[in-house]
């Protein structure tokens, strides 16, 4: 149970201005539609202003432009959802890791191991490996030889990290995620493909998550390297040696093929995929299931997926599509006679 | 082995009509192409005619339109394809695990296992976990803190259940699945993304299926929500908030993004993708990798996707497909002189 | 550290032809941009020269035609690549992995695993499992009753292979793995999905590479098969009864619906996508991110995707497709009216 703090508490921690009584005590964050006594909501859309005027949150977080919008208890401030996110944080805190290592862990001889870390049952951690001060390694992990990870970062179970990976401070990695597995370099030799062996690593920075089953594959030579803030849903596959710039937030069922770069503070929406060796520059936002096909050199929003359709109408479009070079060029004709006629007419 | 059937044993226990011996015995299913001595095929699709008239199995399953395309001995029935399954969940019974505790296995003080129960070596079991009747958690798996799963469930080799979630009676998980990883919950704050804490769980249905690699994320504030009879395939990302309505199929790499709502009796073909806080009515049919952008209200099926063609093709008319706009105000220009030389002429 | 070999050694056995300094001994591989003292690089891509011609590698492989771009020691050989390939092998020979089966691991009564193979901490290993010579069971992986593995193949940790299936000799699967999970096979009876006994297997066949998290269904009846020398990237799935034809590479993402057959020699894109019950010819290439929905008879490159535009651009065109049927009926009215008045003219 969340210790209860009122509304005053929250403003004298995180800023923001209390409007109504600023007693009200508050235990949990809500919905809108949902919250009640001792839950506090938030506004950051008006566009759910009549589920403001209907809830039953015993306060909301909203913005000074929507404050006369609800009489209710009310915390005044600049961005609601990033202070939403600020209160979450406080009733919910992460909480430390009771410190040890499970008997049922198999930790090899030449660890470094902070006295604060944990490590869970049937986790396995490999020589050399160094663990921060209160890392958590979940229960059936493995950290191969010679694999760093920088303090406050949490394993959840069933994570793999292969050898010679570097994870930073504070980052969450959900079950399933892979990092380190071998890159897709294959090369063809008379008919037959021949591995390459990849012997970069990966290096992640600092306040990264990443998400469950998502897959950072290590580099062929160099490092893949995904920098700070970086934040990565579920099912994501990152291909060798591709670059994520920081704070760039990448959500669910995204492919990044080998050896691209996409730059800082990018949004990429989810299943979107990036073909190799592309080169995408700070602040671009790429919409849901676009196709990245050729580098991005201005910021902005790109987009390129299928509209969807009744099934009979996307059939009997579908066709023509193979047809629009020859479309076009019936049009060119049409222009050229009409002109003509025009012209002789 | 399976223990051998005749026709008349099938027909007693699922019903439906023999024509030829009943005395035929069954052992095991079969493809028509290859099916033989003791092994019963189907014919759902009157496509395959063909491998019918050449089929050397020893009985065929059938609708009674297609009675007299053979001469061997059948089972005639209203929906083959059913029927067929249900014959070979006849010959090939899941099994009742052998109950127990595998030594290797560490379960937290503070359970409820049924006794009927089996966890097997390398799994971990947290503190207020309920184990229905005769549920069989896998190799490796690990159930968090308070997670209740419900009789005759199964959950094969390194599954991952966090903490808080509920699955209900007679479920299948498959290797690899994540149940109630953090959702994807992030707010922008001067540029750095900060984390929403995930405080809502994952509510799973009774006779449901998850296929291996699925991920099916807790909720931000309340439940993701699967329903009963919902089966899903491998590779499937299922985000925070969604809902999935009963007796809904969704077949491998499909992504529903958050807050997502498909109705009952839905069909969702492969690869497709659903953008965020959609509401899908009962009974859609969604084609394999059609882009879901907007809601749907009626039923129907719907389609979206680029037709392949050879690449050449496809490059010549891609380039064309950036210019449909520009292309349609050509022909609407060339519409007007038309109609405006009618009028002169 | 690798064994430093000089370019006469690595061309007595490799092959090619060295220019320069015969002597120069090498340790390691590295990229043109970043290769130093006892590094090798290699040109594969004209594109790159002038990286060639800036490199301060040690030594650089390359084709006749490339010999002059410079002056650095070289090998010359017919294709840069794939020996870079084989050099980067010698300098980083997989290793043969110390036998013995860890405390730790569960190992079943009733198996056949060489005495040089070795099963770390965690793994369960059922009755039945065959494992060759110098297999290697990484942590907490399960082998499921009855598979059998070939000699040399690897399986990294967390790998899940489910009962009889069979993997040939010098297999490398990669962390995340699920092989032989049930197909999605359900049929529709009076509303609800009910299941079909997935009672095939897999069989995959010598030298193939298995990416992380990547999933391979067993068949419905019969198996699914992976022949010799496939490779597969991460996050694949390949549905059941597929067949994936010898020395196929297949990128990351891409999803194979069920009975599909994949010829041999085809090189398939990330996050292709092909429908169930195709066949696709020996030598196909499909460019990332197309959706193969119908079969394909004839070698060749076969590509659709949706070009990228920004958004305010895509958002203009994509309206009109729906309306591509339409527009081509009204260029085909104005070429009927302007041949009408011609005609009459």
């Amino acid at each position: 149970m969340p210790q209860p703090l009122t509304l005053a508490q929250i403003c004298s921690r995180l800023g923001g201005r209390v409007v109504g009584d600023a007693s009200t005590l508050i235990r949990q964050v809500g919905t809108l539609e949902h919250a009640g006594a001792e839950q506090i909501s938030f506004l950051a859309n008006p566009r759910y202003k009549a589920k403001l005027e209907a809830t039953r949150a015993a306060a909301v977080v909203l913005a000074a432009e929507a404050e006369s919008l609800t009489s209710r208890p009310r915390i005044v401030c600049d961005n609601p959802y990033a202070y939403f996110a600020r209160v979450s944080q406080l009733l919910n805190p992460a909480g430390v890791p009771q410190p040890g290592i499970d008997a049922a862990a198999r930790i090899a001889p030449g660890t470094e191991i902070a006295p604060s870390a944990r490590v869970d049952a049937g986790a396995t951690v490999e020589e050399g490996v160094q663990l921060g001060e209160r890392v958590w390694i979940g229960a059936g992990c493995h950290i191969g030889r010679g694999t760093r990870i920088g303090d406050d970062s949490r394993l959840y179970p069933s994570v793999v990290v292969y050898h010679g990976c570097r994870i930073g401070a504070r980052a969450v990695v959900h079950s399933g995620a892979v990092i380190g597995a071998d890159g897709f370099g294959i090369a063809l030799d008379a008919g037959r493909w021949i591995k390459i062996p990849q012997i970069g690593g990966v290096v992640i920075g600092d306040d990264v998550e990443i998400g469950a089953n998502t897959t950072i594959d290590r580099g062929a030579i160099e490092d893949t390297v995904i920098e700070d803030g970086v934040k990565l849903d579920n099912q994501i596959q990152i291909g060798h040696n591709v670059r994520i710039g920081a704070h760039t937030a990448i959500a669910g069922c995204v492919g990044v093929a080998g050896s691209t770069r996409i730059g800082r503070h990018c949004a990429i929406g989810g299943a979107a995929m990036f073909v190799g060796h592309l080169s995408i520059a700070d602040g671009v936002t790429i919409s849901a299931c676009t196709v990245v096909s050729h580098s991005i050199r201005e910021p902005g929003t790109y987009t390129g997926f299928f509209p969807i359709d009744d099934n009979a109408s996307w059939a009997r479009n579908a066709v023509y599509i193979r047809r629009l070079a020859e479309l076009s060029d019936r049009v060119r004709e049409l222009e050229k006679r009409i002109r003509g006629k025009k012209e002789n007419g």
